[in-house]
């Protein structure tokens, strides 16, 4: 499937413009109020001051380890945010704050505020820890954002010197520590820093990172050993918690650490484009499919357990419990972004589209102020969603992903273009050298129809790949009006081909040719593999690709666990779009079953089976979950027909 | 209810006779193969030779804190033993180990292998956590089971030297320590060796025992801090853990370890008894209640989590963690047997039939060789009994118990006889001074006939009180052919009442009088309480008194948690006595459904559920799983109506 002399091109964030009424106002209240937001909270809890440098030993509230990432990925969302939102206040404080970072800057390049005001000494002693690495990656990646939206140099050439102090510093060449990080985040940034600058040794020094992870003997074992610790006391037991334990041609499993792994699966899928390596890609694919086929939530979340902030067994997926960090949803969608990339494959659109739509979004509140680390698929209340996290990755994780969530709908290579996702709104695509402007028209994702207007400058042949998303399996294309394919017939007409879950339409577009997709969007159920224990015999409930689950605020005095959902197909389950409602959501109206406390008084057990009664049920996007009084919520439930007694 | 001019008195095992195929089997393969297995056991690993304490430091294998209580419930066992099958070896040996523990015994009186050997500084100093008083309490049930079983007075003699130097030791006056013990049990103890001995100070010191624990400020923080720790760093956090968080007489709820817990309540119930104190027992009732109604496994185990091998919160009954302590189900038949004998009230019967028939005969194998510790109520195989512990309370528990089986069956007073359990065989009671023989012909557990005869000397008037078990919804009791009552009908004739869950006949018996209880036994789906998140949706299998499970044994190639039983009602299984296997058991034989992985293959989710297959499906008594290769076992069961697809 790989073939490096025919990779996609996204279409760059700043020329997708989305007007739909799922992303626009999330992106509207993440440049409002999240943004802002996480400034103030960033200067509140002294991760902007820490750049003064001013912290001496005896004082409150030392610079973390890896407050520098926070406050990098914040620089990150505001540069994107100003790239298609000029601000000048925006602008001027950036601008300031960068001021601070590049006077941290120590002479021979490094900058790390904990590391220079705070344990000096410490600097790279123990990269299996200290995230120090992984903050030099934000750094660069924000500097790189910083520089696209504004085109000032500021801080991307600090990012540069501190990348070349970096890169004399690592290595296998004489007295340079032969190490790599605990966090993987740095080698995808060191490839972003090579597009930005055009400096090959940032690639060369992202290839020594991902080749030397997991080598014997253990680098952070030495390292150990060098601070007179015994490497055999690692809290975490293995490196496979740091995707370390084998070298990365080696792996064959996801594992460990969530984020971890996505963000060092993103660098391998990089490195595969620009070193075409198909080595590399064959370990991205496989790494791939054991995660989509074992150890992904229905709604993209990804990590199982909290002790490791990660991955567990094959098809563990207990609900209640799971982690499902919202970065490492994040994490996945970059991945899968790259991989689509690669290899024109539907698969991972599908995926990033999951992952996005549920997993991802739930991570953020509607009023852009309040966020979830932990993205479980039952909790029974406990869960709150919090202004901010003394660890918080995920805000401003998240706010970067919004601003640029434009970037993953299009891709365009020299004579084709490629709709991977669908919303109201318009991509400014490059073929050929000419712009040619691809509208989408629909209610998507409440809706399953999409009108695709197709605006080259003047006539031109070009393919127009669509892409008939997996969740759907009924589905009507037409050209100008005339059914050119449908999921009972693929391809129906000339010039019209299905490859790798794209429609390919090649034609000679006339400016306002119309493409229109029919997607059916009834409810179903879904299911989980026999092997995922914890959902036998139970079901999900899913309509086109967002996942639904239910609240406790809509069902006051019934534990969502004493629901049953009747078994067979959910036709009964009415879709209703409600703008009033959770920032206008297709919610979902249907019938279940509950089993009832009714006669039981004390006895623990007894012959008769508890009492059932029907129950109208009220389903909302998992996405939107949390956004009321906290309660109960559930994403899976039984499916039975017990009959009324 | 509690009424001291009216209680029970038990029928001694020794004046029981049991000849039936459920019990005399066990109790046989108990007599030839566990009670010398265990001694096997005991001196293979160092418990008996401990006594001669020749153990000094540098020496491997130090006796441990806890052996002497192992080694004093084999004591018991064998002398239980001796007492109803005399065997001039077993004799021998008991007098031989016996002489090896009243040779360690101190001058003061003081009597414990690992303290005066190993740790003599530290004597009483560690009252939490060192099982000191709890293996006194062994060694004095130990003496009274010896005492009682041959007249000898040689443990006895022992045993109270050491429990008048502990009377010296512990208490209220000056200069004695106000401590009690972590590991409850030599309160019960003392009270028997009052009756052994008639000496009252023993009651007293068990009384103050009792009394004294979770008073204010606590013991276990002086002691700790005497031992130069920080109480606050005590393991479990509370003091809970031992039932010494308040005062006993505060108490309301079943809380921490659950072998402790039912030591102690059976102690207070004897307190109750012997002190007619009706504060005592109503909080005895109140903790029954609290345990029967919220925390109580179907199959009479007890403890839910392994955390601290007991109690959790109400309703939380998981079954594959199930911790379900042998020990802790024995201390429950124990406790019932007070409280029934207090009452005369079927229900604490009805408990102590459903932990005897299950969670307690589960510990030991059908070799009588291996155990269990732990009995949960769901395995995925892990589970293998042993034919040891490190810490090996279990084995020599169910030892014990089961020699003494026949304890529980009868109970009489002035001029009432009782039966409270059903086994082919005979009691020799006493009504008015008069033997008067009771003789059951069964078939029970695995039919519900029973037939009473009453063969008092001569014609004599008294009541009989029989038992009508709380698991069955429909029978019918006739006198001499005559129906006298029903579950339709109570009473039908005169002299007939019932009270209590007791069908009571007044009449005057003649000798070879017969009273048949004909009891239906259909195969009945149990559910738990809605409460019971983890059985929601779920049922067990129960038939008459035995709660089934489904073992890997007898469905290869099946993960039992695929399985669904069809809701409704179970009348479509049949239940096949089979001699020859698993020792005798009535076998239940039905249909289910079961989950397919048929044509899943990579995926994780889609739409169409699981095809599902009947099955045929094999229950087998909960009460001897494990007894073949090592699989999974599971008691609870999804119950739907999953078409086939």
């Amino acid at each position: 499937m790989f073939n490096l002399s025919r990779t996609l091109g996204p279409v760059p964030f700043t020329r997708v413009n989305l007007l739909d009424s799922f992303w626009a106002p999330r992106q509207e209240v993440n440049r409002e109020a999240t943004i802002p937001h996480e400034y103030e909270q960033c200067e509140r809890t002294g991760r902007i001051a820490a750049w003064d440098l001013t912290w001496k030993p005896g004082d409150p509230n030392p610079p973390h380890i890896f407050w520098d990432s926070d406050v990098a990925k914040w620089i990150e969302a505001a540069s994107n945010s100003l790239a298609t939102h000029y601000d000048a206040n925006l602008d001027g404080l950036l601008d300031a704050l960068i001021g601070k970072i590049a006077r941290a800057q120590q002479p021979d390049g490094y900058l790390n505020s904990h590391f220079i005001a705070v344990e000096p000494e410490k600097r790279w002693t123990n990269l299996r820890d200290a995230h120090e690495l992984y903050c030099a990656g934000h750094l660069m990646e924000a500097a790189v954002a910083h520089y696209q939206a504004t085109g000032k140099r500021s801080l991307l050439d600090a990012a540069r010197r501190y990348a070349d102090h970096i890169d004399a510093t690592f290595g296998r060449e004489p007295g340079q520590k032969r190490g790599y990080c605990g966090h993987e985040e740095i080698e995808l940034a060191l490839v972003k820093l090579l597009h930005a600058t055009g400096e090959p040794r940032y690639l060369r020094l992202a290839q020594y990172f991902i080749d030397e992870r997991g080598r014997r003997p253990y680098y952070y074992d030495e390292e150990a050993r060098a601070r007179g610790e015994d490497p055999t006391r690692f809290w975490a037991k293995t490196y496979a918690y740091m995707q370390a334990h084998v070298p990365m041609r080696e792996q064959t499993e996801v594992t460990g650490h969530a984020v971890r792994a996505t963000y060092l699966y993103c660098a391998l899928a990089d490195l595969a484009r620009e070193t075409a390596d198909v080595e590399s890609f064959n370990v991205c694919e496989r790494l791939w499919r054991h995660l989509c086929t074992k150890r992904l939530y229905v709604t993209g979340g990804l990590g199982s357990a909290a002790a490791n902030e990660g991955f567990t067994t094959d098809y563990d997926l207990p609900d209640d419990t799971a982690y499902a960090e919202t970065c490492a949803a994040i994490g996945l969608v970059f991945w899968g972004h790259r991989m689509l990339q690669l290899t024109g494959d539907a698969q991972y659109a599908d995926v990033a589209e999951r992952v996005l739509y549920n997993g991802v979004l739930s991570g953020v509140s509607l009023d852009g102020r309040h966020f979830l680390y932990v993205n479980p698929l039952a909790s029974r209340g406990e869960h709150r969603r919090q202004e901010w996290f003394g660890c918080a990755c995920c805000p401003p994780n998240i706010a970067r992903l919004i601003t640029s969530i434009g970037g993953y709908f299009y891709s365009q290579d020299e004579n084709t273009a490629w709709i991977h996702l669908f919303a109201q709104g318009e991509g400014r695509l490059e073929i050929n050298g000419h712009e040619v402007v691809i509208r989408q028209s629909t209610s998507y994702p409440w809706e399953g129809l999409v009108k695709i207007t197709v605006l080259p400058p003047s006539p031109m042949a070009f393919t127009l790949h669509v892409r008939v998303p997996t969740w759907c399996d009924d589905w009507r294309l037409s050209v100008n009006g005339d059914l050119a394919a449908a999921a009972a017939a693929i391809p129906r007409t000339d010039g019209v081909s299905m490859n790798n879950g794209y429609i390919g339409i090649s034609r000679r577009w006339e400016p306002g040719d119309e493409v229109s997709l029919q997607m059916a969007m009834p409810v179903r159920y879904v299911h989980a593999h026999p092997k995922v224990r914890q959902m036998l015999g139970r079901a999900a409930l899913q309509r086109g690709p967002i996942v639904y689950c239910l609240e406790g605020a809509d069902h006051p005095g019934i534990p969502l666990d004493r629901i049953a959902l009747p078994a067979g197909d959910p036709s009964g389950w009415q879709a209703e779009h409600r703008a009033d409602f959770l920032g206008g959501v297709t919610m979902l109206r249907g019938a279940g079953m509950v089993i009832e406390e009714g006669e039981w008084g004390d006895t623990l057990y007894q012959y008769r089976p508890p009492e059932t009664r029907p129950v109208n049920l009220v389903a909302v996007p998992y996405c939107v979950w949390n956004n009321r009084a906290p309660g109960e919520m559930r994403v899976w439930f039984r499916t039975t027909t017990v009959a009324p007694q």
